[in-house]
């Protein structure tokens, strides 16, 4: 092994918790993205941010040297605030889906790039996939002449976008670097600054079923992510939104199709509307079509009842590939192989779903995957019947579930008798939405 | 990259400064050794374990699983209790060369497997190799046959012994995980439990030209030292001395055979030889020839006088290939071609030769190695003409320094004028060894 000390005192000074400079940093970065540095040296330094952190200089410096370890878009051609949404993950979260045609009908350029399953959620990209024909990648000049046309384009991260975060990731995945806010927030930050946005919307997701457990973590986050955010000049507006039951009815990736288009048709369901007209009203304040987020939010209204949000949604499946015709009468897509209910051994309320349990199930049933290499099952998921709060009958389906993997059946069945539980009586509503965060700080959610 | 859960969680547990289990340390080591598991995930679990520690339990489960990667010598065919000594390093530090003879000729079994040059501090292979034609490789059956014939064997390092050790040392050399107390300790003791030994006695050095550089941290290793030790069955016996300024006159590889053989013969410098017996007198304790250290430096002493001590080291230099006629008359020696020398500016008293710097001017006259693979050069190094609490005059010679190496004389000779200070008071003379630890504890050693 080759010694490099200038790398090895790199790695030192962040073990031994001093402030490392944006030289340093960018060299590191710049150095590990040429393939200079190798992974070995790579990983020591990745855990020593682990355990040692950032401070607010040091994580901006790495994101800024993640996104110029790539193309950084320039989309001043297209007229308009550019303004984007990005969520940490959670289960049934096709938020995205929803509100991104919404914010375009506003008349605001959405670029969006977005991500694959992880772990027990599920990704935008898997999803948008299961819409036969439909094309999630695009070049650069693609990705412009797109949004160009449609004020809205739907890809996945290309090769020239931050380089440096793919590699990073990978190496993170298996070195136990994962749950580490500055590296977190450098990789979101890092590629959603190369989309050449103006604005952003972030839905940070905290409590079973997301990746932040506790509200204290998913604050930290959000407020790395929003001074990340405002140091580059972009306006960013956070809320921490509670992700304890899956959110909507539906968790898979067709599923979640189905899901959008009740949705984006005026017939979503009560929690996954009010969210998503919380974030695409935030987006059309950011896009400078609304005067106020409550504004906005009327905004968002409008677009759903007056079916122009439906359309764009049209537009942009046929735009990138995607068969018009099963989103227009989704009830043709063909259905999974084997389907089993999960039903009440008792008479009560549904006081827990747990969104970890059922997110879990879901991947096991094919819906998601376990390495970075399997193939996600479009057909694949769970379907609730009920909710947190509902009244149950003894017998009664809580759920129903979907897959082409027989095999799986046992272990996803033990998994959603799990995320039950019944009380006697009617468990208290909770918010979902709980905090927001922006360049003024974190103050309690109440619109 | 493939994903390892098992060797994932093991790297997460330490990560968030839990404690690992005997099996899961063995398991991580043995598949690290086995090639199993990928250096850019042991990295990061070494950056862990430098960040977050190892207790006393998986301190001795590390040197277990390093011990146990190759082959433990078993020595009970030799009669006699086996003891060596191990020293963490120092500049001018050639104390195992006089005590291994002294020891073996008290008639007590030495198996000697010593370690190169690291950093600025010299090692007893290299210099063993200065002296024309002497071998430091034997397999490990020709160990045990040199260690019976003449209680003394003085070799390297094989790759039966502790292979875990050779792989891991080099990672954490480019990965800036060295300076790690449970790591070194690992390390160290994995290999000379390997060795086949029954008792231990270590020189474990602080001060500007040890690697620790306070009483505190020398303390923190010989206790984890001697704990593995004492939990592994064998007696140790750890001091804690000063290095301030190098030990003896010579810093070199060639010098320090040459002030070996003065010490061999009764001619050795004060503090060498002061050290040396009470290793020697420790180790002939263990050994059971003595019955305190106080005898057993009274043997030391005995062996040196009576000239035994000499011939057991002119027998082992013949029995490994080395020139005998060269120890017998060193001024044979082939010179370096460049000498010069370093003259003192003011008249006054030595305050100050800086062990680190004069250690680091040998490595760039050629004595040492920058990298690993570099060669050294036997003829290099400093020979002082002047200890700390000297008096000189100005214009009087301090050192002389030899190199094939013409480049280099004047970088060496900033570094060397640096390390001297004049003062106009003689200066206090301070105890060289101050600690002693066993495994009754900690106390300052008072003989």
């Amino acid at each position: 092994m080759e010694k490099n000390y200038n790398i090895v005192s790199i790695i030192r000074k962040k073990r031994d918790g001093d402030i490392l400079t944006q030289d340093e940093i960018r060299h590191l970065i710049d150095a590990y993205t040429a393939d200079k540095v190798p992974d070995y040296q790579f990983s020591a330094f990745l855990m020593a941010v682990f355990i040692n952190g950032l401070n607010d200089e040091e994580s901006a410096a790495l994101t800024e040297a993640m996104l110029h370890s790539g193309i950084v878009v320039d989309l001043s051609s297209i007229p308009g605030k550019k303004v984007d949404k990005h969520s940490t993950g959670g289960v049934g979260d096709k938020l995205s889906l929803i509100l991104a045609p919404i914010v375009a009908a506003a008349g605001i350029p959405v670029p969006m790039i977005s991500g694959r399953g992880l772990g027990h959620t599920g990704g935008t990209l898997d999803k948008l996939e299961s819409i036969p024909g439909f094309s999630v990648d695009a070049d650069l000049k693609r990705y412009e002449e797109i949004l160009k046309r449609h004020n809205l384009v739907l890809i996945g991260q290309t090769a020239e976008i931050a380089p440096a975060d793919k590699k990073i990731y990978a190496l993170r995945d298996v070195t136990a670097t994962v749950e580490s806010i500055p590296l977190i927030a450098g990789s979101i930050m890092s590629k959603k600054l190369a989309e050449g946005i103006d604005a952003l919307v972030l839905d940070v997701k905290y409590g079973a079923g997301a990746f932040m457990k506790t509200v204290e973590d998913a604050t930290k986050l959000a407020t790395a992510l929003v001074g990340i955010g405002e140091r580059f000049g972009k306006e960013t507006i956070a809320y921490l939104t509670k992700m304890q039951e899956p959110l909507g009815y539906k968790v898979g990736n067709w599923l979640e199709i189905e899901e959008t288009i009740d949705a984006l048709k005026g017939n979503g369901p009560e929690d996954t509307m009010m969210i998503s007209h919380l974030l695409s009203g935030t987006m059309i304040y950011l896009g400078g079509k609304a005067s106020s987020v409550e504004e906005g939010i009327k905004v968002s209204h409008e677009m759903v009842s007056s079916g122009k949000a439906f359309q764009k949604w049209l537009d942009i499946v046929e735009e990138q590939g995607g068969d018009v015709k099963v989103i227009n009468k989704p009830e043709t897509y063909p259905k999974a192989k084997f389907e089993f209910e999960i039903k009440s051994d008792s008479s009560g309320y549904i006081s827990k779903m747990d969104a970890f349990e059922i997110g879990t199930a879901s991947v096991e049933l094919g819906a998601g995957r376990k390495v970075k290499e399997d193939p996600v099952d479009a057909q694949a998921g769970v379907t609730l019947k009920k909710k947190v709060g509902d009244k149950i009958e003894k017998g009664e389906t809580i759920m129903t579930a979907y897959t082409n993997k027989p095999s799986m059946i046992d272990a996803a069945t033990k998994l959603l008798y799990k995320a039950v539980s019944i009380s006697e009586t009617k468990p208290k509503p909770e918010p979902l939405v709980t905090h927001i965060i922006d360049k003024d700080g974190t103050r309690p959610f109440d619109l």
